[in-house]
């Protein structure tokens, strides 16, 4: 590599302070420094480094990550890490592993539905890996209806155990990370049933391998499930699937914070609320919220740098053949109209995390204290913004792939890897149109509720909800020329009129239903439009509301703003049918958010590589030689190819035995 | 397995003659009959078993490829299989190898490019397979812009020789299948230069590797690009680079049938066309428009058998507890919403696809008797029915395996690999946004021509573009209730005033720019959108001409019909802003339209196994667990898991150096 920066001359273009946004992007100063200096410890580090990963077989790709965790675990320990630390360290990995879901959810669950007693127990176990655990939910004919889960825990009153056991073959639990070849334990999901009676489904701590030899123990059938989508992605961890043959555990070893089954096989509650499971699936969607920005970011990145590398064609102008030099794609209107929306959505996807992580707090705060009136509300926007990120996020990930024209579908672009490592948060932890249905149900209940007529105080984001006779009757857009659409309040009242009107007509209509559940089903596919719309506008006013505190650094606000009405505005445009059927716009209004659109998007141009930049991420972690960091793409792209396995040899394995009998025309007498 | 049809009481529900409308589906009874005797072929041979397919490592898979060419070669052969026959035979074997290059690209570009004395060369050794041959057009830093290509063919008058060369980097040819480890030639795209003089570029039939021992010939560094998307997909086939240094080859080996360049070194043209070369292209596009039809009907198939298997969640009414059966997800009209309009589209395309066939037959007798007055026409139809074709069906792809859950993203689904293997088709042979402002090109061209005021008569898929004026001025929708919606005129009538309408305030806007080329530029999304209008109206139109054919069997016009107007109605949903913002309906029509989508969706749903059925694929084209005839999932998933390398131990390779040590808390002292 020739060592200099082909994206210097970007990089000079850039209107803001890059190192000031860096610290915006990470949410503190703080934050910045911790993930900054883990991540050079892992870029640094030669036994984590991506090489090959795409070329090995499901085993040696396996075996490979247990190498990785196990050094991982070994670096936490050696180097003292604080959980904030080791848990940026496995980030930074960028690896699937069992170790993601025993701290991302073994641990947690117990945390969360153990007793004090069991948590003693427990945690040590689980938090110095003597144990490795997983989450044992889904089963193979029942993902999104845990109430339709079929493996049983019979309590046995004579022994004082639970049974657990897999009745049918669409029992068998099925997906959890860690389980196929790796975790010793499990917290397992079953309907509790005492004395022939069914309580609904409940936790159990189940111990599935020998901590002596790892064999499996009696009455446990357990497995991998197979190959995923991509070539490396979720192949990397053993999701796997187990069968319980009547199993028999301890009576302690159901996880009794909420409810209890007693000596006796009484079945008793606690006073602690069920609510807590709920504040449990906020802890985790707020997460997958963030999850997306990371992810969105890190392909708009590779696309950014990449566009601003290759070339393609000249203007009409000037060809080819006068100037020698063809055009930047990055400085294509289309390439632009795609690209810079999304650099926009990473942006605001980063920002509503931030908005949910203090939601997340606020929420554990008010149900400690008995407070559950924030619940539905919080559960909603968790629900809907894990939904429309996500989505939003996978879509936009394949679209930064195919931006980066044929080179996006190498490997080595490392493109495919992250839409397939991706991908799936749209449908775990709550497919996302079923989460869409729960944001439209919550919804209707909302509106049901307002009194006829009159405004309506409503806190948190259905806030503006109370508005309804405002927006239903008065209410009229007031742009008349592009400019007027740069005003943040603006932009807020077409968002909320338009949600408020989807929702409206929904719950009208279904009045006009005698059973309710038939008019929510028979309305469905405009219910979910609705909450798309009511979540649209949560990311919009979560991204205005961060441009009113104080942001430091030079012109790093100015380019904010700007991104914050790109993504406002080529909401509006994609949106336009909702928002003029609605009459919140005219179509002169519409067309001249489009007007604006094109505005902007030359206004954040000479940005762009700045705008990236701030995502602060190594190559290390990107992965991509569309995308590093020196824009040096051409000769890093022939050095990758030529890493490949079947470059080994120069004449191909099998040209013996399939092409030089075809060749010399003696097929018909080969033995294939 | 219990061979009993899971499905069986979903398919007596069909209200039509699914064996007729296989027929339909295939074009004709002689269409079916080959194409069904030739799957059974193929299924039934146990050499073309796809078993492990995704587990194999690069090299193995690549290997396992070239046994199956080469038995299909032998079959071929043996059973003496006319061409279109051999072409089925490589179709059903769903396997990319080079033979896809060699016969479709390779053999065409001297049959289209070759003087007959070339042809009589160089075709009898390529159809006996003697040689292996690819088509090295793009490069490593030039793809779509084939005017940008660098790789020179410097004529040399004193060896009467041609000498290829790659003068940079950036020059390597990159991509072509087959061209990294098999082809022995190669038609390669070049800048032919005469006495200094830069023709432009030419192609030229380079040999790569000897016929003896098939090592690259001197001057020519050739090897595999590396892994790509997905697991299996393109990684079984060598997409390659090929670098020359000045290679010498006779002057005989460039493609003369256009341009010559004589023994004294004159570049002549001979009195054939050089827009033959665009009727090549409009071949090439109009087979990526059924290719797209049968990608996306694929994927259909298998997520409608498995949603009417899958069941999750009762009704509201009667709970689990209730009635012990969940409802089957297919009956949930956002599945219905999501699922229907791909079965509509796939049937869409099809019929599209049959159209560009007669279009290309057409337009070859025209290009054949030196009419080229609907060349422009049939290239911008193609051109753009491909971008949408494919887009649409990528989209779609991955959206039936988000409407299989969780499982659509395992490897066994199938649905992994029919993403990773059609989702290039959006780039290559032109990018869909390219294409798209080729069309919108063509488009303000016509527009441009049209005399102002009055009606004109034009011909071809823009005919509409003659009733100008009566789409400005005149035209107004007049449904009024849902059921005017099923009227094929007005659905028509709709989209032809929202395409032109757009196109001519496209046109409008560009006079505002005294630079045409910039203008052009700034505007490219409206274009973009406009052109889309366009392709969308073109697809509609043939669905809806295809309806006024002789249909026949039983009830099978009837279930096209709900198709069709499904396909269209839909889009109008989805594309209402357009529809609004251009006066084309207000918003009580786009609101009926959706109301009659819902009616439609219910009229369908008893016949969308039949529908899928109809396209007749076998188990072993499908390769899907979940889309099995049967529709015995849940088995099937279960024994596929079990062939997991990661399940030949009981205990996973790496847990002695991996896992003991830390379970055991050893793994300070531990070799990683």
């Amino acid at each position: 590599m020739d060592g200099s920066d082909h994206l210097a001359h970007e990089r000079s273009k850039a209107q803001f302070d890059v190192e000031k946004m860096k610290i915006v992007w990470a949410g503190s100063l703080y934050a910045f420094q911790v993930s900054n200096r883990i991540a050079r410890l892992v870029a640094g580090d030669p036994a984590f480094t991506k090489e090959n990963r795409a070329v090995l077989s499901r085993r040696e790709l396996f075996k490979n990550t247990l190498r990785k965790a196990a050094h991982a675990w070994k670096r936490i320990t050696e180097l003292g890490l604080s959980e904030e630390e080791a848990s940026w360290l496995r980030f930074y990995v960028d690896e699937l592993s069992y170790a993601y879901v025993h701290w991302g959810m073994f641990v947690p669950a117990i945390k969360g539905s153990g007793t004090e007693d069991q948590q003693n127990k427990w945690l040590p176990l689980a938090t110095n890996m003597q144990i490795i655990g997983t989450y044992a939910q889904t089963e193979l004919g029942h993902g999104s209806n845990v109430r339709g889960l079929e493996t049983t825990a019979n309590f046995d009153p004579k022994t004082d155990e639970f049974i657990i056991h897999s009745p049918t073959l669409t029992s068998s639990k099925w997906w959890p990370g860690g389980l196929g070849k790796i975790a010793t334990h499990a917290v397992v999901y079953a309907r509790l049933i005492t004395d022939g009676q069914d309580h609904g489904v409940h936790g159990f701590i189940v111990q599935l391998r020998s901590l002596d030899d790892h064999l499996p123990l009696p009455g446990i059938t357990v497995g991998d499930i197979g190959m995923k989508f991509g070539s490396g992605a979720f192949n990397s961890i053993d999701n796997g699937f187990v069968r319980f043959d009547h199993v028999h555990i301890p009576r302690n070893q159901m996880l009794m914070r909420v409810s209890q089954v007693t000596r006796e096989g009484k079945y008793v509650h606690s006073n602690v609320p069920r609510q807590l499971v709920y504040g449990a699936m906020v802890y985790v969607r707020q997460i997958i919220v963030v999850d997306a920005s990371i992810a969105l970011s890190r392909a708009v990145c590779i696309a950014a740098r990449y566009s601003a590398v290759r070339r393609q064609f000249g203007s009409e102008n000037h060809e080819i053949s006068g100037t020698g030099v063809e055009t930047q794609v990055i400085d294509y209107k289309t390439q632009q109209s795609r690209l810079f929306p999304l650099l926009a959505s990473a942006y605001a996807f980063r920002f509503v995390g931030e908005w949910l992580k203090w939601l997340y707090t606020d929420l554990t705060q008010k149900l400690e204290a008995n407070d559950f009136s924030t619940l539905p509300e919080a559960h909603a926007c968790t629900a809907g913004l894990k939904s429309l990120t996500t989505s939003a996020a996978a879509d936009g990930i394949e679209e930064c792939r195919k931006l980066c024209g044929g080179h996006g579908y190498l490997t080595s672009s490392g493109l495919p890897e992250l839409y397939a490592v991706f991908v799936p948060a749209c449908t775990y932890e709550g497919d996302n149109i079923v989460l869409l249905l729960q944001v439209a149900r919550f919804l209707m209940k909302t509106i049901s509720k307002l009194p006829s007529g009159g405004n309506y105080k409503l806190s948190g984001a259905t806030a503006y909800m109370g508005h309804m006779e405002h927006y239903l009757i008065k209410y009229s857009c007031n742009v008349q020329k592009a400019e007027d659409w740069l005003k943040p309040n603006t932009i807020l009242e077409a968002f909320e009129a338009r949600a408020i009107r989807m929702c409206f007509a929904c719950a009208q209509n279904l009045t006009e239903f005698a059973d309710q559940s038939e008019g929510f089903s028979e309305l469905s596919t405009d219910l979910v439009e609705a909450a798309i719309a009511h979540c649209q506008l949560i990311v919009v006013s979560k991204f205005i509301k961060k441009l009113q505190q104080n942001i430091e650094g030079n012109g790093v606000k100015q380019q904010l703003e700007t991104l914050c009405y790109i993504y406002a505005l080529h909401l509006i445009h994609k949106n336009s049918g909702d928002f003029l059927s609605t009459g919140s716009l005219n179509p002169k209004q519409a067309s001249l958010a489009n007007d604006q659109l094109r505005s902007l998007y030359a206004k954040v141009r000479p940005n762009v590589i700045g705008l990236v930049d701030a995502f602060n991420y190594s190559d290390h972690f990107l992965g991509s030689v569309l995308g590093c960091y020196d824009g040096n793409v051409y000769p890093k792209l022939y050095e990758e190819a030529c890493k490949d396995p079947l470059n080994d040899s120069v004449v191909a394995d099998g040209y013996g035995e399939y092409i030089q009998p075809l060749l010399n025309q003696q097929l018909l007498n080969a033995r294939l």
